[in-house]
């Protein structure tokens, strides 16, 4: 089955991750996006992405691993939703599974860029209940 | 807790589908919106969306019943993603709980519109497993 030009961006990003390649990360990203870091927290924009990724990597001492075992891409003109079941490990850290949900839209050149980064998907409702 | 432009507008259209105001409920959609009618099988578009729309209406009965019970919303500029519990039951579905993903954008007079409506959530990747 042909690969959709996102499960190929999301892929790259991935391994720019592992690469700790930062200026190939930030590329995929939107100049107004945001990555969920943990729940009730988030980076916005590009500068606090950069940050919150090199600290990530940081804290997993450089051995963090991420791959999707799943995707499912649903688009509807100009932005996209990608639902992915996201796994991720490191030498300090038990490979988790998690339901992961990342947008996208379009840039004025046509180019994929990530709006939103979520890899906690619903477990951000559970935090939400606890704090409300 | 204040709550956010997207809740109301979700807490709108859910009203919407209970009194079978489709006229209503098409506002809230974009034009190249979709909506998934059951894992693998999307209505694109505001025409299809709303046959899709009184298809099920039909299909159960006039006595659908849905509700958000948890939302989150993750906004980035012009487009937003809702994590949310929803809550559907009908005289002839015992009530189910589904987390629902929903990705809006604002349109050029700046309204919130849903671009992706996906009330299963990654339930469509056990669908799409199957598939491949």
């Amino acid at each position: 089955m042909t690969k959709h030009a996102l499960e190929l961006l999301i892929e790259a990003a991935d391994k720019a991750i592992m690469q700790e390649d930062f200026d190939r990360l930030l590329e995929i990203y939107a100049e107004d996006g945001i990555l969920v870091i943990k729940p009730g927290k988030n980076a916005a924009g590009k500068t606090e992405i950069r940050k919150a990724m090199e600290a990530i990597a940081a804290h997993f001492d450089h051995t963090l691993r991420v791959r999707q075992a799943g995707m499912k891409v649903l688009e509807a003109g100009d932005t996209a939703l990608v639902l992915a079941k996201t796994l991720v490990s490191a030498a300090n850290l038990p490979a988790i599974e998690r339901n992961a949900t990342y947008v996208f839209t379009k840039d004025s050149k046509g180019e994929w860029r990530c709006k939103i980064d979520n890899s906690y998907g619903h477990e951000l409702l559970l935090q939400n209940n606890l704090l409300e």
